[in-house]
């Protein structure tokens, strides 16, 4: 069968995904401050030949009844949280080949600036940059914290298309591959090379030049995960991975929507690469996997489930009695989330939330059954790779690549070594250092005529 | 003599302080794109025991006659560049007591966003970070590539102020140090050491929490280097190191001055740390060092000059005649400027111009020359210590620690060893982990009132 990638996927703070089993023995979240845990983390995931390490970000905090609840700061829930960026960069050095993906919200950064800090990761890790394209989680309290209004939803996804357009302009349009010769005895750059940009979108301005000069892969590697219709749309347009927080039965239709409209606005459907979200745990036994995630679940404050749940969707189910039916909630809710929830109680989702966070898909099973169902599912959805997220850091990770990375290689499943230079030959094949040219940001690459060519 | 504290100060680009030597055959600054040349840098530096590495930024770029003209292109002079945060984190694993220093500009960056940046790096060096706190230079072309306005001057320090006021309040008065505690048995973080922060300047809004913990040194080490008036009493505010680009006759006055309204505002006058930017081009003889000189001037493309004067000045003398006397082009310049350039010629200016760039001061002699005179004039002017400030790089920098480094340190003048744990300690002394008490950064922790305490 094909390689698939495969990536840890994590966030630089003591929790993540919604749950918070940082008190579990085995758990070393609470290190994140430390540079020596980033190091060891990174060096383990390049050691095992993983396709990249990716941090997640948000800006914002829990929120019950308008405050947030002494529950997120006792177990760490929500704050604090470190920049993706500059972990990302102090592992640079320490690693090799290893991909750094790093989430960046269109509404809180400037384009101008967002481009620079990119491209200058990418330039000193010699094009292993990935960026995970957000709008942004959290909104209200996001906005609080930086004292900025939001736009509603859609809107921000026209914010985040006019904000592409800018860092695709500075990306691909402004210092030319080349433009640089840096030739003691000749130029340092070429000046028919570098181009001067103008934009004048809806939201950002930006007549000059960018700062820094192409980088390896130019545009670092894009990845999105956009579910909504408007998100899927950018997706479709923007992202050269997807990545897909869908149960696996929900896994194919997402991943062929999201091709069709890749393919309906010109571009190959098959090089936007699908990679799903995935957490294990992992034991010798069926029964032992299955004490060892209680143990994760039990490792949890019980009141940890109403303020993630809260952070998460921004219903706060704290008023309300355990055994009232979600579908009571209707007015709260609205209709999307009651048929979802249908049948259930306040209970039932809190219980739900508690043993699952926002991860969309727990395996527990002995290292067979993780490789099987990762087989399977991804022949099943067309999926490219997993995002593996751990529910406890390093044991989960450590367990993955001990355990079932070894099945997978042993059935062709996996990569014995790396064999690519950037990130996106990686992923996306041979030759593939830049961005497609049926990728739309391709379409802001400065153009010779032939007549220009020739002179 | 007290011991000076010397810093290297550089830019992240291909040339820097407003001249274009890259073509030196000991230049390498066009390896600025390169790991490897910023980790041999830093560890040249952290080697030779100094105090930090500075890297100054700037977003905007040199415009004559309203254009971007082609010699900043072959002579790299303004652009490209890159981010001095990702490039100090890269340093991070590969150094242990180096000080890092970056500036960043508070009209381009969001204080919230910035806050967590730079506590990122704060507490991945592990306290060894400072900020060189800027409004912004080359304004125009800075104000166009982010499609931002730019408030007049002296509104740039009020808003500035506002931005202060926002990182102050997340840096020292959000997360008390010793709120996360990160007991696996007991809490994460102590509810009633984390401290909503409310923000409604007339620049900026902030409701919330910080982002990341207190960092080693909370607020990093700030640096600032106004000159004006209104950016003196901000200097005079805010720093705990006022870097002076003044020749060595005006450093003592400026000093002085800057003290003394530290003073008046309540603060320990001798707590301000003054540094001078100096350059040094160093040879066995005199003569041979004023050789060495020319020959780094001659490397420049002449044509630099207009281009580098009007980037920094806002100001082009390209349509001048070299002849035309400075005082007529009064309209142009301003009275202040007419006096500064009295009896010279825009040939004399441009002249001038090209042999110092905006470098203050560059000691042309013996090892014993820099010397004795990097002493005296720290001794006249009541100096700290220095930014050494290389015309060429790495070159110059080898020079001043190969041959100065040792005199000064047998004459007293110069740390031998690293001797503390946070760049704040090692410019302010034993003890100074965080903001001095008197400092006005150190008035937003959280107070306290002696009931609460017994409570």
């Amino acid at each position: 069968m094909r390689k698939l990638h495969l990536g840890m996927f994590d966030n630089a703070q003591a929790n993540g995904f919604g749950m918070a089993p940082w008190r579990h023995p085995d758990d070393q979240r609470h290190r994140f401050t430390e540079l020596d845990y980033w190091i060891e983390l990174a060096k383990m995931c390049e050691d095992a030949k993983l396709d990249f390490m990716f941090l997640a970000d948000a800006w914002g905090f829990a929120q019950v009844n308008g405050k947030r609840p002494d529950v997120c700061f006792t177990e760490g829930l929500d704050l604090p949280r470190l920049d993706p960026a500059i972990v990302l960069a102090t592992v640079t050095p320490e690693t090799k080949d290893l991909g750094l993906v790093m989430t960046a919200a269109t509404l809180v950064e400037l384009p101008y600036s967002l481009a620079r800090r990119l491209s200058s990761l990418d330039h000193l890790s010699s094009g292993r940059l990935g960026w995970n394209v957000v709008t942004t989680g959290l909104a209200d309290t996001t906005s609080a914290n930086f004292g900025r209004a939001m736009p509603p939803h859609d809107s921000r996804y026209d914010m985040a298309d006019d904000f592409m357009q800018v860092v695709y302009k500075l990306w691909e349009g402004c210092w030319e591959p080349g433009a640089v010769i840096a030739d003691k005895s000749g130029i340092y750059a070429d000046p028919s090379k570098v181009h001067r940009i103008d934009h004048d979108g809806p939201y950002f301005t930006s007549h000059g030049y960018g700062n820094a000069p192409a980088s390896p892969q130019g545009t670092p590697l894009l990845f999105q995960a956009g579910t909504s219709s408007r998100g899927r749309e950018f997706a479709a347009r923007h992202a050269e991975c997807v990545f897909l927080g869908s149960k696996p039965g929900g896994l194919a239709d997402h991943v062929t929507a999201i091709r069709k409209e890749a393919g309906a606005i010109g571009r190959d459907p098959m090089s936007v690469k699908a990679l799903a979200g995935v957490s294990t745990v992992i034991a010798p036994t069926r029964e032992q996997a299955q004490k060892d995630y209680r143990r994760i679940i039990d490792a949890q404050n019980p009141d940890v489930a109403v303020a993630s749940y809260a952070m998460f969707t921004g219903i706060d189910l704290s008023a309300h009695d355990p055994d009232t039916p979600m579908a009571d909630l209707h007015t709260e809710l609205g209709q999307t989330q009651v048929d979802r929830f249908k049948g259930q109680t306040v209970g039932d989702v809190l219980a739900d939330f508690r043993q699952k966070g926002v991860n969309p898909w727990i395996i527990v099973g002995t290292a067979e059954d993780v490789a099987d169902e990762l087989c399977a599912v991804a022949d099943e959805a067309m999926l490219d790779g997993y995002l593996v997220t751990p529910l406890i850091q390093p044991r989960a990770t450590e367990d993955f690549i001990q355990q079932v990375l070894p099945i997978l290689r042993e059935r062709g499943a996996a990569r014995a070594d790396y064999e690519e230079h950037t990130l996106r030959e990686r992923i996306l094949g041979p030759g593939h250092v830049k961005l497609s040219d049926d990728h739309p940001g391709a379409s802001y690459r400065f153009r010779r005529t032939h007549a220009a060519a020739a002179a």
